[in-house]
């Protein structure tokens, strides 16, 4: 199974493919698709859609899994983001893939065990889980690999539990 | 020149095509695009998408004016309201058309003239400039038709300012 994190942005959008193998985790493909902050906001969401369509026709996910938003801080920031994250959420479900949306606590329970760890520690995690050499820059990479093998231990559970409730 | 007026959202969006013929403005078709409150987010997000551009593709309008969101309360709204903006956004820009983006401030005072007209007053305006019987319903129809207006206004103030430019 081919699992796409993404971390949403409109300037910068952290994407991660890993395969889950069985129980290993293998990184397929990773970077961010970044947009010109003096370009009109519209043709950023554009240029982001296309961008994600174009690395879900090149890399062939099953899944695609998104972080959700947690602002209480800037609202602006938030609107602006959630926009981006309207967009590539209408390219994963035009393209008819498994859809995953996890909170940053969540993400971090998944990765570390707790809620409260820091980002470094999430950081070096996805690291030793992927098997780099080192951890992906910028934060964003970083970010949409943890979410990426978050949706990996999710499904793996949900599977357990299924089969558990199939006996 | 024909203006589509768009009032975002994700439960319901509100829209109204009107024709500027001259300093006349006619209404063409106006209504509402609903979603399913218990319908995945992501394919609410597709419905908004699909009912978009089958309204571009059938009323073939030159312009979209779409308003901008002002919150301060409901950040959660903000960003459900936000993903929905985006992906009505990405139709307008995927399709070409001219784009005009209007603060509910900027609204009220190109429809009655001051910024803190009532919301009644602002729908009184739009039955009265387009010559409509009753105020359409719900009032995000209203609104859509209000902000379709601001633009023709603006625009033929633009025009007007660009024609003393080349004196």
């Amino acid at each position: 199974m081919r699992i796409m994190g993404i971390d949403p942005g409109i300037a910068i959008v952290g994407f991660g493919l890993i395969d889950k193998q069985g129980s290993r985790l293998v990184p397929v493909q990773y970077g961010c698709i970044q947009t010109e902050a003096h370009t009109d906001s519209a043709l950023r969401l554009k240029m982001v859609y296309d961008s994600m369509v174009q690395l879900i026709d090149t890399y062939k996910p099953d899944a695609v899994a998104i972080e959700k938003l947690f602002f209480n801080r800037n609202v602006t920031t938030a609107m602006s983001v959630s926009q981006a994250r309207g967009v590539l959420l209408l390219a994963a479900v035009q393209k008819g893939l498994e859809l995953g949306e996890y909170t940053p606590l969540q993400v971090k329970q998944a990765i570390v065990g707790y809620g409260k760890a820091e980002k470094k520690q999430v950081q070096e995690m996805v690291r030793m889980f992927l098997r780099l050499s080192a951890v992906p820059k910028p934060d964003d990479v970083a970010d949409a690999l943890a979410v990426a093998i978050c949706h990996a231990h999710s499904s793996a559970m949900q599977q357990k539990i299924n089969e558990v409730h199939k006996r």
